[in-house]
């Protein structure tokens, strides 16, 4: 730190508390699992010693989540702001807790039953913030207010509450209402709407061509709602959106934070950036200019910038030379103030952390269950004395809903005799050149296949330029007479292609979710239903 | 519970306190991965309340697991046993503690430098009694006194500390000085001895033909040096040896406990038995009769029975009857008294529980990795434009050492343009019928092919009567100009039968550590070092 006057000091503790640095959920620095993101505890420590006002958590289970917010707690001297992006319950991040459906299930449910899906939305924000709470964080990254209204989106797709402007703002409002009456602050993201792109601001930045017009019809109005609702703070979108401001993406834009957000929808909150680490920023800017910026813009929160010391040093030297002025940086850490004070008491007791909620767990499984037909057909494996293939189709083998050590995709058709055969971008490939046999059978193993697809995001082009033909793999194993039963987690944009090929007498059921609860509900569906769980039990 | 006068109640007490019960490390019951083994807590607690004397545990992290074992010993009256089958370090069994490599690497290492390894086994001990006291255990159930002169053995193999008795039992005494000085208990298993099996205790009863002079020669030295070595528990095997007793398993034979153990080899601790669920002894006996049977025969402590109330209600059924005498399970209960008396109190802080100890585990990785070429091949891959395959074989993909998110076997060669490839029983076969070339090269990926072969039991029979050719396949390989590099993780059988097919200037290394500093110490000899890990940061 140079040196400087004591107003230096305190100009650099105002600046922290706008800082928000990444931290592992778990404990040891021995235990991050990205230590290229994730500060060490001494930095942390350092950090928070220096009035750095917020920590963004990944990683470890709830209890050990608990123990950690509490450990930040005591290394601050004044209240933290402790979130996560746990937009779809805390077990999404940190196990033990509960993980819920993807919004986008309640915002098709809303179609059918409009009532029923705002108290689940109500319920589901309020699930978010009673466990956000149990495990020590005042502040859930969510919810999205994007309108999923291009399936080809990578990045949001099933996050979003709707694929309509009025169903995202009513239930993504209605989630807002739930967790803030827990006492938990929410974020509405990512403004000014990120549902019309089909690139991944991770990886680069996106640009929306659309109109004043068309964003006040489509992309503002579920912002507008959530405002409405009080919601305590809204993240911006790495986007370019020429209409707006054709040279800064929205985070770094005036045009978007501080005429739009702030003067035109009327938004007196938290602002708060995106992580500035993401390429769409930091392939372009420096961590210390886009911090200067994104608070030039309007924003009052910057997310883990790339070297958090850079940031505030070059946020104080641009107060210093008069391109910021210190009485805006005084407003924000006002605004921060307020919403601190809307927030509960942190709960106490670890123990009791991985608190679930089972019951709205199962009850939005059930909800948004659609079963289109449930005949005969697979309960023959349970009685078949030599099995068949339990085909599952995932991302990646090792990151996915299939590694929590209860996957019902897999052990319930085990019990039935049926042989897993895992397929992600890390398998060996099933795939042929063939476009009407795509399917290479003879790596599969014999029998009746019983075909479950793990896929959240855009189902054909998926990562990687990996286009994977499930209609006319489908088509062919109806053909040969091996098709046994469907079964589709994640995409509804999949399950209607799908759905379309197969006879009405097959048994095939679709869930929005990809927990096990879900796998479950779906395989008891199909005739697979709960059995006891084969295992090794100690050595 | 039946009506019966106080002494009834404190029989049942008596009893109770030499039943040890299983849990998961987990607090909550939604989190137990096998809640057919694992008692939810309301009966753990109501166990606890009984008497119950002990808990093995299993699942969850290191965290967790501190703050789980405080919750046990809230819930009983007396001091408890707490137990888990760490032999290989706590990290083995609990995310965030030291995983080492498997003893039978000190083995190999006793052979070369026969101080070092004795001083490393003295200090593998130690670290487990640390971390153990760290996590709220007092007992680790270790060491295996086995003798693994059976390579084909498919549960013990690289478990044991050697391949010769003399080895095996210096190398096991070492562990239980390093171990007990830290007030934590030790466990010798299996007696009389399981290294010559080749069957599975957990799925069958094995039989084990040998004479007794051979027992005295081969199987039982190890456990004379343990109990020379002052160790606190002997833990039974469910082994059939008709020299000793033509009838009942050594778990359920006084010949085996009472005469042999006990008399002959003069051993004064806790004698326990193997967990009585496991299907070589439950196949054939039921829960209560099991119980009765081991103490009759000399056990000390029942552990696992399939039903614990069931097992109390039985021997309380045979004292009263004049079956069992009461006097003989007060010597086993004083028997237990005096183990908890020697065990240091429990460390308090669950902030410190997932302490491990990176520079042992390091020094046990470095002085047992065994390297054999490190010529330029796999150097290339850095550069190369287009990648290549990382062929990885696992048991399964959804149960391996590369579920770890920090596992280097994938990041590295993934760093370095490898596109990964994993084979496990539960992924598309990537086999032929053809003996000479065994492997379907096109279902791989184009490219020079890093093979990573995780393996630590019978590499050749494996599990489901596999037979996985990867001599032929490493034939084929070298045969098309495929072969870039081979990394062998666990078995030093499979590492021996396949470096003999291998140039002499192939890049190919072994370490009989499967965790991620392993992977990273092989992946270095072979020269693709250590580099920054890719990964998402946020949503």
């Amino acid at each position: 730190m140079r040196a400087g006057g004591p107003d230096d000091g305190q100009l650099r503790r105002l600046i922290a508390s706008l800082v928000v640095v990444r931290a592992s959920g778990t404990l040891a620095d021995h235990q991050r699992s990205y230590p290229q993101w994730e500060l060490p505890n001494r930095s942390l420590q350092e950090l928070l010693g220096q009035g750095v006002g917020g920590v963004i958590l990944l990683g470890g289970t709830a209890t050990e989540l608990a123990l950690r917010t509490r450990q930040l707690r005591s290394w601050s001297t004044a209240p933290l702001l402790l979130c996560a992006d746990v937009e779809e319950g805390v077990g999404q991040r940190f196990e033990g807790a509960s993980w819920l459906v993807p919004p986008l299930a309640l915002g098709r449910l809303y179609g059918r039953d409009r009532e029923q899906a705002l108290r689940l939305a109500e319920r589901y924000g309020a699930c978010c913030g009673r466990e956000a709470r149990a495990v020590g964080l005042n502040w859930v990254l969510g919810p999205v207010c994007d309108v999923n209204n291009n399936p080809a989106n990578p990045v949001i797709n099933v996050r979003a509450w709707g694929e309509e402007p009025a169903v995202a703002g009513a239930l993504a409002a209605a989630f807002v209402r739930g967790l803030q009456a827990t006492g938990v602050l929410g974020c509405a993201k990512h403004f000014p709407g990120h549902g019309d792109t089909c690139s991944d601001s991770h990886l680069e930045l996106p640009l929306l061509p659309h109109s004043r017009p068309r964003l006040d019809q489509v992309e503002l109005p579920p912002f507008r709602q959530a405002i409405a609702a009080g919601v305590s703070a809204v993240m911006t979108a790495h986007l370019l959106l020429p209409a707006l401001d054709p040279d800064r993406p929205a985070t770094l834009s005036p045009a978007v934070l501080d005429q739009l957000l702030r003067r035109e929808l009327g938004f007196e909150g938290l602002v708060v950036t995106d992580a500035l680490v993401m390429e769409a920023i930091a392939a372009h800017t420096g961590a210390g200019e886009a911090a200067v910026q994104a608070l030039e813009a309007g924003a009052d929160l910057v997310l883990m910038p790339a070297d958090a010391l850079e940031a505030i040093t070059a946020i104080a030297a641009a107060v210093e030379s008069g391109r910021l002025q210190r009485s805006r940086l005084e407003a924000s850490a006002q605004r921060r103030q307020q919403a601190l004070a809307r927030c509960a008491p942190p709960a106490a007791d670890p123990l009791q952390a991985a608190a679930a909620d089972p019951v709205l767990a199962q009850a939005l499984i059930t909800a948004t269950l659609e079963v289109s037909g449930q005949a005969g057909g697979l309960g023959r494996f349970a009685q078949a004395a030599s099995g068949g293939v339990n085909l599952v189709r995932v991302d990646q083998a090792l990151q996915s809903p299939l590694q929590a050590t209860d996957a019902q995709a897999l052990t319930l058709p085990g019990a039935a005799g049926l042989a897993p055969c895992l397929v992600g971008t890390d398998t060996p490939s099933i795939w042929t050149a063939s476009s009407d046999e795509p399917l290479a059978l003879e790596r599969l193993g014999p029998g009746p296949v019983l075909l479950q697809l793990f896929v959240r995001g855009n189902p054909f082009r998926g990562r990687a330029g990996c286009t994977e033909p499930w209609p006319a793999a489908i088509r062919q194993l109806l053909a040969a007479g091996r098709l046994a039963g469907l079964a589709v987690y994640g995409s509804p944009y999949l399950w209607d292609a799908l759905r379309a090929e197969l006879p009405a007498s097959l048994p095939a059921a679709y869930s929005p979710g990809q927990m096990p609860a879900a796998q479950a509900a779906v395989l008891t569906a199909l005739g697979l239903g709960e059995q006891g769980q084969a295992g090794d039990f100690t050595d």
